[in-house]
């Protein structure tokens, strides 16, 4: 009861996995017989198990399966879908990889979920103009290796191997962003499927020139609207010069203070550190145990470096001497792909390794991003508030952008464990609010974080955003529940 | 009468200097008594001589003066200016330092100019978060001298010492963007008092992270909005460690193609040259003449580089490499200041050498970006247009990002020359538009390019375009007559 309670008061689903609506809702045969006249009756699915698969993301957020399924083909088959759709007053729930981690994906209201991954093919390639356009089924993997031979590569990873316009929706960054950006600073044109079934091309159809000052900045708007302002068919994305060498390297440091001095250090002698991330001791002695290594159990970093061989000489000079003048000890660092790959283990399987400290648990991610001078404090702060919740939490982040996720263990069948989890996370959204952060650096708003964005932007933020969502799905049926 | 028809046709004011409304218009004496109890009687203005400098911007669009300049001294101030004219329905256009190129701050329906530069502090400075606030009255400039004994610099450099809240407004860039990004990716956070009044915090109140998936873009969407959305009263930068050593570089090429070529493979080679800038064989004929150099009259390259010493040592040969891989002659470098000023100095004065080339006349810059592999195409295509028009201009441009000026000298007194230009950059957008690039790079859409602006987003685009402005904007008072 305590927990219902508190669900209501928070206006939020509980955290319960496998626990479904059971049958098929708002949706009627002739409806489905509809769908099934613009996708051929193969793409669309109303069985239980479809829906089920549908309803939920990689997060612990309970499933909550769509009353349909459909598979469109091509973007006009999107098109009549969603005008289809909307003008049934039928939510729209558009879906990827599933690998969201906000509960992105669960229809909240029933609705179709339109699934966009048989439209996987690489549009159109421009290796001069150091730009791609993908369909929202192509993965960043299935990306990357596309490029293989053109000396050019997309560096944002936010671990999963997302889809890109998934990633784009979600506003995602990961390891790389702190040399290469987030989605943001890497779309330069959309394509979008508004509610209305009308395609919108954020910078012009076909365009994808590096830089514009032409009106408002719609591509701006889309990436990281979560599916709630239109349904992304196409991304037209920023490519970057592929490595020509990569070093690795790790260094344990005496405090989490010294860590942080030390990427910040890095930072301002303008070493173009590719990847700096922080894994504190927690995970480090899980990542010993599960990954069979015998590094330090201390506040530790990662690095990875990218450039010629000469440049890489000097960059890793320069980072040893820094960690070396806050206290940092066994610097080590690779060159050679499998001795990279040994070292870089650890921070890979640091999820995995987490989550075998209890074997059984599930594990959700907070995701706070604060101004780099304050997470000393605030990993501090994190680290006594999970002694006094008695959880048990590992924290890993990309620190150089000051984003780190604490990953709590809990048993998904277990109410009373779910709603400490549930404050805990609330607690550190605050605490980020507090020291001018953000209650999420990568991972989106999605379900749970309603509340925290209202107090992050201000009535008048909140407000803005309510204002923009109306005016561009006045019916309130694209995605819905999410963000606001 | 075939101007006055033309320019009814392209639905714009004809530019014309020096031609103003004359008298005041819809303001009475007691709206003007108003504005005065909000910021002082010192601070409001309808001195005819006060409205005609605030009525125009360094480009040639005819001077059209507000009826009433107001100096606010703080937010509060401009909070109730705005209440004021809005509840009164009086336009309100936002000013700077005026060294917009698009005539952004024409009072096209008269009503009152917000001069912001009194508003001229440096809020907050956080080197280790790589951030600063600063009120609507900093220039770039005033921010680097603030600066200078903090290791960060602001690159952003548009050519004028232009304040930045205006760059924010319009989306600037300049020659640094092919490195450090332009004003889309240097804004963390906006201080905008909306049409209501109402104080709207862009990433929430005091906010300064690096990254956030909180929500809606409501930066994103007011970078580049020229006013048309809100008045920008503080604005939260993104700064970067500044250059260790900077080294510049020139050299000249026995074609377009082979310039472009040479660019393109820089880029590929990850080489993270700071600027890279193109010069045609006419601009370095005007720069010779008039800044007494003897530069080959050829297509031409300058460069920037930063970095450590070994670091440049090797992306100056890397750069070399490239160059003369591509028939590239006459590679100079310099190190020291006064030897790099001396390179540079044909880059920096281009626009008056070019405008000595016919004395009395004024410049008008053109400011399309294409693709980068398109950039041979359209710079052979426009020297043909040059020649055909019978016009006068020189070419530069931002050849890293696809981004270049065709400066066109006119006699403002000239009705035929005039309508010629207006022409000539017509056609050159469509160029552009043909070659899937923009209008504008980087000065923005204004007055002069609504109806390209229109043929490069098509109808969906600008009819939500609209609908943003609407909401936001919903009596048309926020600097109407731009953009849309």
């Amino acid at each position: 009861m305590a927990l219902l309670l508190r669900a209501a008061t928070w206006g939020l689903s509980p955290w319960r996995r496998y626990c479904s609506r059971g049958t098929q809702g708002a949706v009627s045969p002739d409806f489905v017989a509809a769908l099934r006249a613009v996708v051929g009756p193969s793409h669309v699915s109303t069985a239980h198990a479809v829906r089920e698969q549908h309803g939920k993301d990689e997060s612990l957020h309970r499933c909550q399966p769509p009353d349909a399924v459909v598979w469109p083909q091509n973007v006009d088959q999107v098109s009549r879908l969603t005008a289809l759709c909307y003008s049934h007053g039928v939510p729209i729930i558009p879906f990827g990889t599933g690998t969201g981690l906000e509960g992105g994906v669960c229809a909240v209201q029933g609705g179709v979920c339109i699934n966009l991954t048989h439209m996987d093919q690489v549009l159109a390639l421009n290796p001069e103009d150091f730009s791609v356009v993908v369909e929202p089924g192509v993965t960043r993997k299935a990306l990357n290796t596309h490029l293989r031979d053109t000396g050019l590569w997309f560096p944002v990873d936010p671990g999963a191997d997302a889809s890109l316009c998934g990633m784009v929706a979600t506003g995602a960054s990961g390891t790389n962003a702190v040399r290469y950006g987030t989605m943001r600073e890497n779309v330069l044109n959309l394509e979008v499927v508004l509610p209305s079934g009308q395609l919108l091309h954020t910078a012009g159809p076909g365009r994808h020139f590096r830089k514009s000052a032409a009106g408002y900045n719609l591509t701006g708007l889309f990436v990281g609207s979560e599916g709630t302002l239109g349904l992304i068919t196409a991304a037209t994305l920023r490519l970057h010069p592929a490595p020509e060498v990569t070093v690795a390297a790790t260094c344990a440091f005496p405090s989490v203070q010294a860590a942080v001095d030390s990427t910040v250090q890095i930072l301002q002698a303008a070493v173009p550190v590719a990847r700096i991330e922080f894994l504190d001791d927690v995970t480090m002695d899980a990542c010993n145990r599960h990954s069979k290594l015998s590094c330090m159990v201390a506040p530790t970093l990662f690095l990875e470096f990218h450039g010629s061989e000469q440049a890489l000489a000097e960059q890793l000079q320069r980072a040893e001497e820094v960690t070396q003048h806050n206290g940092g000890s066994h610097f080590a660092w690779a060159k050679e792909a499998e001795e990279r790959s040994r070292l870089w283990t650890a921070r890979h399987n640091a999820w995995y390794a987490i989550l075998a400290l209890r074997p059984g648990s599930k594990g959700y991610a907070t995701d706070v991003c604060v101004p780099i001078s304050r997470l000393p404090e605030i990993l501090v702060q994190t680290k006594e508030d999970l002694k006094t919740s008695g959880l048990t939490g590992a924290i890993a982040g990309h620190v150089g952008d000051g984003n780190f996720h604490c990953i709590l263990l809990v048993d998904p069948e277990d109410p009373e464990e779910l709603h400490r989890v549930e404050a805990f996370a609330q607690q550190l959204g605050r605490r980020a609010l507090a020291l001018q952060g953000t209650c999420t650096g990568e991972h989106g708003i999605g379900l749970g974080k309603r509340q925290l964005l209202q107090e992050e932007v201000g009535a008048v933020g909140v407000e803005t955003m309510r204002q923009l969502k109306a005016t561009l799905d006045p019916r309130g049926l694209m995605n819905p529940g999410k963000v606001l």
